[in-house]
């Protein structure tokens, strides 16, 4: 088993938190998307898409998609659990991983994939080029990132993590979004303190340094 | 239990044709988001980010995402597996899953949000106003719903199905996609002979009139 994988990208990141909270070890190949290494012949084979991460399992089938991995490593290693044990927490958890990715990644991906130089022609993730960056999805992203902190710090005001009293998958993915949107130099408003708390608690975990 | 659901709403029809599949059936509550209902104080204690579907649970607990309802489903009503059974199973359909949703979904939703008459001034979902429906996303959307037939047209001139050769939940999120894009005039291209032979077969499936 192999991971295709960035330090600087987001996704990647957010496996790399959820197998340090496993303890779980893969061995890393490095795709370097800021020379577009992504693009080159051979990754093409790996996953058409052109997005990292990458699992690669030993049979050579390959999951290209950050939350699919999570999910492989989630049934192989159960312990602790980081999608939820029964349905009902299951299904809770998913709801607010979903949503963090809708509110909160797609956002910070709108805002930064329009703002920063370096997307420049191709602000949809894959493409090599032909879309170019829209100004007014940089100020839509701001909006939609001051919906997602307002959200948020509704949510973290009454539980100690996302989804409720306990770590999960939906952490990882509002941690990433809100790392994501620095880079547009967007970052939690003074009065999100709910959402500033759990900020400070998940950065101090081990695993934020993964 | 009860399914918060609207007949003409996307995201409800993805859990209604999950349902249909697993041959589960949940007594539904109306929302007509065509007439606003979403946005009633009473709706927002069901769900605080105003959209539909949410399942309530008989102990209060709300699940609003299409794909968690599914989720709790599944877990409940294992047969027939539409989620994956071994840990890659359900690594490859969660990966398909959640690119129907990137690919397809999200580039439907961005084409029609931006040009039907009823979302303007909200082209973000869940949202009551002051998100403007941006004209260059109408463009876009359909660029994207290019890439998306073609990318699934490769995967479907060697597999039955979007995630290989089971039907699942990866085949409900890409059915829907297509659907709604047809609220913007947007149809599958002549070309994409394999996506068209696999829409075929999806439309004459008995859940797909749920």
């Amino acid at each position: 088993m192999k991971l295709y994988d960035f330090e600087l990208a987001p996704n990647p990141r957010r496996v790399r938190i959820f197998l340090a909270e496993k303890g779980v070890t893969i061995p890393t190949v490095e795709v370097n998307t800021r020379e577009r290494a992504q693009f080159s012949p051979e990754f093409g084979k790996i996953n058409p898409f052109r997005t990292i991460p990458v699992l690669e399992l030993d049979d050579g089938t390959c999951i290209g998609d950050s939350v699919a991995i999570c999910r492989y490593i989630e049934v192989l290693h159960p312990e602790p659990p980081l999608m939820g044990r029964d349905a009902e927490a299951q299904a809770v958890i998913e709801m607010w991983e979903r949503r963090a990715e809708l509110e909160g990644m797609n956002a910070a991906g709108e805002l930064v994939r329009n703002f920063a130089p370096m997307f420049e022609d191709r602000a949809i993730a894959g493409v090599p080029s032909g879309f170019p960056q829209i100004p007014a999805l940089v100020e839509r992203g701001k909006k939609r990132m001051a919906r997602f902190f307002e959200m948020w710090d509704q949510q973290l005001a009454d539980n100690a993590f996302v989804a409720g009293p306990v770590f999960s998958i939906a952490d990882i993915t509002a941690f990433i979004a809100v790392e994501f949107a620095k880079r547009a130099e967007i970052t939690i408003p003074d009065h999100c303190k709910h959402f500033a708390r759990w900020y400070e608690s998940i950065s101090q975990r081990p695993s934020a340094k993964a």
